[in-house]
């Protein structure tokens, strides 16, 4: 990466708060703290020197939402460091900038492509933009169960089904850290001229290092909305939406943003992502360094001392691409991922999630050798309890909760947002064929969901549903585990 | 207020995050800075504690957008203290919180009225609500020029005009503290049947004390949204969305919430919500009594030393209450208010806002009697500054800003949303007669849309705009200050 590092140096918003308080100002203005003043005697060693951070758009603090000063110049010092042609500061986390580039690329009717594991506040912004999701299932990925990406050739089917759509969605990396082949999905939306959105919430540090993936910039996507907070140093909720290319309406874009974005943008967290930029542009190279020679002593260990738990291959059928940070166990049969990630916290190793099969482990710059040394300790001892315990039914059997339908591309009979406007109860499952689902149900494993607000339920999905209940998959959506019900439109 | 103050001493989501630290996890989870283990070095001793933190959806920590404990717990200890039957903790601020208001009674098509000098938040509720507004203009107050409240008499016309509108929407108070006499627009709202919404978020500190107004919630609203981070000591961005009655559809009002606003909330934020809530709980009272002593003092003081500046009046023909703890300062003729504004800030008094004629100071538990008394010392000394220099243009004339037609009652020709979708070209403001506007042109004073999006252009607008531009006023939209253009749809 070639940047400017004596520019880089700076972080003009923290600069700029900081100098605020040099400056001993009588503060006449919000927040009521009045930068630290006044709060909760007991929580004053906690939040007190931040707090006087803590300001409003005053006088050289510049504006969020019409940056002409530090929040632009930040902006513009993230944007080259992270290979766009402009970034946009989010202080409502990666879901404000999921709905962002959907609502910038969509009116009411329109189609949109979209992968069909993504993360909810994308089908929200489905819904916001009152869209027609246009959906393609991903691979499944057979070690380990879960969706992981599409296939470019699937993408191709769709955009030739559907040459109207306003833009092609995908999810990337997913939860797991396992991506598809970027390079071959903008080649198709560069020759079909549709927008590539990518929702890189688990990417911020990517291509940052020859051994992490590339970024969905670096690939040439138009847009990209990365966690800042999630993988680089920056506070929860921190993000960025980075931009590219002459496809994307940019006032459309900063007028969205403006509308679902707070009026009273946090300071502290704005600055977090000026200071996580400027750490990462000074340190990113060896601080990924670091943490990848973690890893990969850690796998060796593994390789060697670890024979329950499975990690993903490489790369496999179902994704091209694997972020080393994301370290995947995958759980085998004599234990499931719940009850591994339980075990962890026994020894204080607090997991990022965990489904029936898996357990995910998200690992950063901020992560020591002594962090992985315990990890490794507990996996070791975890595997000693665990294999000389009686064998007892850990809730999952084998085989079944991949049983997904080989559907490639669908779109739901009604839009999302008109089944959001409607009328909605709940019915049996066992008696809900024919009726317009009105709620997201999805499984974990795969995490594709089975049905979207809007598709029509047919006995298959019934039957679907039953399977993976029984083969013990966790559901987001179904009311009641024993007896289900379901979430319809009224009749 | 009667509560239960055992209770209030605890602050459950502060406590579970301090229990979450002190079991010194090893944190394989989000945010990337791994509880503060990797931050920018010079940021540290500013965010290091508060960093710690700085959590997840861990177990323990509950689950903003499905809460069953810890922030579940806090919810209903803010709902006791602020009288409301269910409170939603905000982490986008009450810009969201107005735009889930208006999405959770309006469905696209649907009617609600609204105050005409509403925040930009509510107009942006109303276009991703893809609602028709029917504005009320505001009465102006004549002693400071500023748009205050709208009268009973004008909502029970629009109500009777529009008897299928399906909510009402205040702000109440407005920017100054100016507020309406909220009992009586309760009482129509209830007799129509149509929900009263209210923009409270200059008002969290509202029904604490006698000599304060009383809250909506108090009213008998249906919902309010108050941001707690502006006078109350809670961190910006915080706010906090209170319900009551049968009239909300409470799933509906959960699942817009749970669309806009983050899937990573920030606990901090949620913390210093629960903390501001436990302050109030237990020192509310005598906080507020003590800044209110602070005031008197100063107003006496200043009804003694001040002349050249101006208070608003305890009630006008234009508002009912008056927030004591916002302190205006009406400039006269030799000053404007945005040199005032300058000329404290050489003294280190920062105001909250000023407008051509008006300087704003927000006072909150956090001033202290020698922040008052620095700012009586600048109040001074300025006077005594201007009063001796000759007699300068101050860039207004008296009598035109407040040159507002008495329209009261107005509907769009096209819905707002329409216009946001639609195609948008500047024109010259002398050509714009005749066409669709696609931007909010507000002049400040007095702070009322002179046109919307979606208005039709009349040559008495055109004319409107100048005057008010001739006379000094600030616009937010026009661009151009000296050729003036105006955004309106494509022909």
């Amino acid at each position: 990466m070639k940047i400017n590092v004596e520019r880089h140096k700076k972080a003009p918003i923290f600069d700029a708060l900081v100098e605020y308080h040099r400056d001993r100002p009588i503060p006449f203005h919000v927040p009521g703290h009045k930068m630290g003043r006044v709060f909760d005697e007991a929580a004053q060693r906690w939040f007190q020197p931040l707090l006087g951070l803590d300001a409003t758009e005053v006088r050289g603090l510049d504006d969020l939402h019409n940056p002409e000063g530090a929040i632009r110049e930040a902006q513009e010092l993230a944007a080259e460091l992270f290979r766009a042609e402009k970034t946009h500061f989010l202080i409502g986390g990666s879901t404000v900038g999921n709905i962002a580039m959907i609502m910038t690329v969509c009116r009411p009717g329109d189609h949109i492509i979209v992968q069909r594991n993504v993360h909810k506040s994308v089908i929200n912004g489905i819904i916001l933009a009152r869209a027609n999701p246009v959906f393609i299932t991903p691979r499944i990925d057979e070690k380990t169960g879960v969706a992981a990406s599409i296939s470019a050739r699937h993408l191709e089917q769709a955009v030739r089904a559907y040459p109207d759509a306003k833009g092609i969605f995908i999810t990337n990396p997913n939860y797991y850290g396992m991506g598809t082949d970027l390079h071959q999905i903008v080649r198709i939306a560069q020759e079909y001229g549709m927008p590539l959105l990518v929702d890189e919430a688990h990417g911020a540090h990517f291509g940052f290092h020859p051994d992490v993936p590339f970024s969905a910039m670096d690939a040439g996507a138009d847009m990209a909305v990365q966690s800042t907070h999630k993988m680089l140093p920056a506070m929860t909720m921190s993000s960025m939406l980075h931009v590219q290319g002459k496809r994307i309406d940019r006032n459309r874009l900063s007028q969205v943003l403006s509308m679902i974005q707070s009026s009273s943008p946090s300071y502290p967290l704005m600055a977090s992502l000026d200071l996580a930029r400027r750490d990462m542009a000074l340190y990113g190279v060896s601080r990924i360094n670091d943490v990848l020679a973690i890893v990969n002593q850690a796998q060796n260990w593994m390789d060697k001392h670890v024979t329950l738990f499975q990690r993903p291959d490489p790369v496999s059928d179902a994704y091209e691409t694997l972020d080393p940070l994301k370290i995947t166990l995958h759980t085998g049969s004599l234990i499931n991922g719940f009850q591994l990630q339980s075990l962890l916290e026994e020894y204080q190793c607090v997991a990022e999630m965990a489904d029936r099969d898996n357990v995910v482990l998200s690992l950063s710059p901020g992560t020591s050798r002594e962090d992985m040394d315990r990890l490794l300790e507990a996996l070791k001892d975890i595997e000693t309890r665990i294999s000389v315990r009686e064998a007892q039914d850990v809730g999952k059997k084998e085989g079944t909760a991949m049983n997904m339908e080989n559907v490639v591309i669908t779109s739901p009979e009604r839009m999302p947002a008109e089944v959001m406007d409607s009328g909605k109860e709940p019915v049996k499952l066992v008696d809900s064929a024919g009726r317009i689902c009105a709620e997201s149900v999805i499984p974990y494993p795969p995490g594709v969901p089975v049905l979207i607000p809007g598709e029509r339920i047919e006995p298959k999905h019934i039957e679907q549903i039953q399977n993976l209940k029984q083969a013990g998959a966790y559901f987001q959506g179904i009311q009641n585990r024993d007896m289900p019900y379901i979430l319809v439109t009224e009749a």
